[in-house]
């Protein structure tokens, strides 16, 4: 593993960096395998990094440091921001795909997880991974390849989006409500509603914030139409974080219901359970077309400025990208209580905090 | 969008830059947009930067800022002076290919340009656009898309080759010529002349050329076959430049007027206005076959040393990468006379002085 | 080509980079190309890198330069261990794959190779190559691609292995060696034996370790099953080296004879020298087929841990990456004599090193 930067012989810390030694080295597959107290500090550290973009005293504490972007999938808004979050710290972020990647699978020779981790180990500070449904056989084996990197490598993985959970996600859309909203969001009421759309989207940012949000005390809407239904061991873990933190959890099926007197609202697209399936004896293409034909069947799964009205003011945020006029509204989403683009740059912040306090010796 | 640097609280700024506060915050689509003055300021840049590679008071203005570099279409050259442009200013360019993106398009469902821009403006300090033909369905189009992103983008957008035009290409051009001929292009006589080939070319590169050729004043010949003809617009843009620089511009289809007396003379292939159309008929391959049919029927348009021998003595110019015994012999090519390494030199200075002074808050 | 950096107004340099400006602007094609004592440099200052990764002097040598690689073939190991070498150095080293650029071969027209490396040579420090076996017509034109880049480039050409080399691995390896065996090699015996496997390997690690084994005065014995010969010149200047050295080479086909008394065992799966034959014949598929068949028929060659109880309690080195259970087992890659992931680490100290050497001026 590289060896460290020792951040006291280089530059005065903060506070708050002083009291997180507990993160360094650790991955970041889930917000729930953190606790309470180290979320609250990778958020706080986050602000501080808006507020001091480029002369915080951990502005270079990646300085000429690595690290390694996996994408099995494409995206543009996390590597965007992911890389720029390294170059922010004074590192480099690699973008690295592994289909040209001779990694050993049971169709082909190569070579095994354990010795490329260790290997990469040698080389960088951290390894993000983004792997998602189309890359897999079954819901659950992104994240099963998560934990195997985890287990091998001796530096931080983070998740950059997985089949389950989407942790940088949940962390910028919590930063987003309290930038708008001030710190503390208990007993708030957010809506978080599917949406009609034809990008058949994954469960990982859904599910990362519900299970946030219901962990911050908030009380927490999942609406969505008969059939959309989430990963039951998710479900699981938001009325157990509700119960815990004084929040509440619950599933409706009903829109009305769902918006009335909310704080905040969002909306996002996702897939059936039977997506996987589909896509194991059709192939993509006819699974996806399949999910479009069944989003098309929910006309009023949208948020508009009618349902908004039925909130108690409510800010709208999405996880992004946004798919206007299919999960909401041009003039929702254009309207002064849209906070979407902030919580689109808080990816970059919150991307900084967690390689700060992970990969940076304090 | 990022907050840029102040330069004045990190390093003593030439005398020049201190005047150029006019230019921050500033797209770059073509050399037309920007004053006489605007563009002299970005050369004497450039002629800076050159001097001083790694040792000007504007070495590391972009310090971990982001650029991001779009590639609609392949590059080489573009890619790798952008990015190197980057580095030296102490930043880093992304290499992102949209093709991978989701953006919506009129076939299917993704980001909204308005989206796209206003998100990337939160990450980085500018975004390079490169779109030509073979990801276009009609002239003009792609010019209309860096128009659009500039439209909803509060950081500058940069052209690396679109369309249209060809900014930083047509920059490095004048800089190669000012190297070998002195500052003042007034009454230079310069030969624009097309070549045979089979590289199916863009009209962007020489396009820029003979717009920034004659607002300097130059005696411009723009000489090609029959049925080459450039956009309208930009020749009649050509005739109102050289009448208020006291230059001229003429276009000619006769290769012993274009070489006579010339001071400079650069040649480059590129394709009949017929290319679209043929393009959306026939598809790529067929456009570009029927293409070098018809360029294979103009077997004199090449420059050889016979015709350098008609000019005053004048200097081989190209704006690379040179189809070399098509567009022009290696034995002119490679003559003394030949500036083609040092125009392709300074895209680099160019480059980084757009990005200094457009990008960094001086 | 970019005006280096004078490291002595930056830094202090440690007295073994004085000694050394010899190799500033030299390739690397092959460690044949250097003198002993030019190898002693780069492994010498390759473990001060080692030792003192993040605080060496020379820490920041290719501060702001940009170094490109060009992929012909895809790699994982080779891309992330060159990039981050750059990024440690201070610099950035840019991923290329010139499938996408418009150079001219005898199919298409394009760019020169001429034209391509004098240009690079105005924008770079260095240019870093790999093309193997698939990107070929017949054994040997890798090399003289390199060569030809050579010819032209301004700065130094570095091997990232190619069709008869791969200087890089060769000097990692006998690091790995030197870090567990101390730094005298003399007279101690290497088995560098053909392993089984589905992987159709080429001969550049293999070739490159016989040659500076024996030329540090090793006793090299190379193992492989009948059919599966090297280059015969390669063979022939292990035989020279050897004699010059005091060391010795044989070829074998006796695993009980290669493996007894053996300090280091080194197993690797390379291709008969009939694969390039069969892939201009057949296509590139049915030519890794046939050679898998032909490989299958070798069980035996394989490392396991009764072979190693042949030796004389041998370390197991590999040039990575390894194809576990094929060319050795799991239990001896997992022994405490296995020294592949510090093998593998040394590629980074490795190219520093070089780096550091050809391309900043000390």
């Amino acid at each position: 593993m590289a060896p460290p930067i020792d951040l006291k012989t280089i530059c005065p810390v903060s506070e708050i960096v002083n009291k997180m030694n507990s993160l360094y080295g650790r991955d970041l597959l889930c917000t729930q395998d953190w606790s309470i107290d180290e979320l609250e500090k990778a958020l706080d550290l986050s602000f501080e990094f808006k507020a001091n973009r480029f002369d915080h005293a951990l502005n270079n504490c990646l300085d000429r440091r690595t690290f390694f972007m996996f994408f099995y999938n494409p995206s543009v808004r996390t590597r965007q921001s992911f890389e720029a979050a390294a170059t922010e710290l004074g590192g480099h972020a690699q973008f690295l795909e592994p289909k040209s990647m001779r990694l050993k699978s049971a169709k082909s020779a190569g070579e095994s997880i354990e010795d490329a981790a260790n290997v990469m180990s040698r080389y960088a500070c951290g390894i993000g991974i983004r792997i998602l449904e189309t890359a897999l056989e079954h819901y659950g084996q992104g994240h099963e390849m998560l934990q195997e990197y985890a287990k091998y490598a001796s530096i931080p993985i983070v998740s950059m989006a997985h089949d389950r959970f989407h942790p940088c996600q949940g962390l910028a859309d919590v930063m987003g409500m309290r930038m708008h909203a001030g710190k503390n969001l208990k007993g708030k009421k957010i809506l978080q509603v599917w949406g009609k759309g034809a990008l058949v989207r994954s469960w990982c940012s859904v599910q990362e914030s519900i299970l946030i949000n219901s962990r911050l005390g908030m009380d927490v809407t999942l609406a969505h139409p008969e059939g959309y239904d989430l990963d039951p061991e998710v479900i699981k873990w938001c009325e157990e974080n509700a119960a815990a933190s004084g929040g509440n959890f619950e599933v409706v099926h009903d829109l009305e219901e769902g918006y009335k007197g909310s704080d905040f609202v969002y909306s996002r697209n996702w897939m059936t359970s039977g997506f996987y399936g589909m896509m194991q004896s059709k192939g993509v293409d006819a699974a996806k077309k399949k999910e479009i034909e069944l989003a098309s069947m929910h006309d009023e799964w949208i948020t508009t400025s009618d349902w908004m009205s039925k909130t108690n003011d409510a800010f709208f945020t999405h996880c992004g990208p946004v798919d206007r006029n299919a999960e909401v509204t041009d003039e929702v989403c254009d309207s002064p209580k849209s906070i979407v683009y902030d919580v689109a740059e808080n990816r970059l912040h919150v991307q900084k905090a967690i390689m700060a306090l992970t990969m940076a010796k304090i």
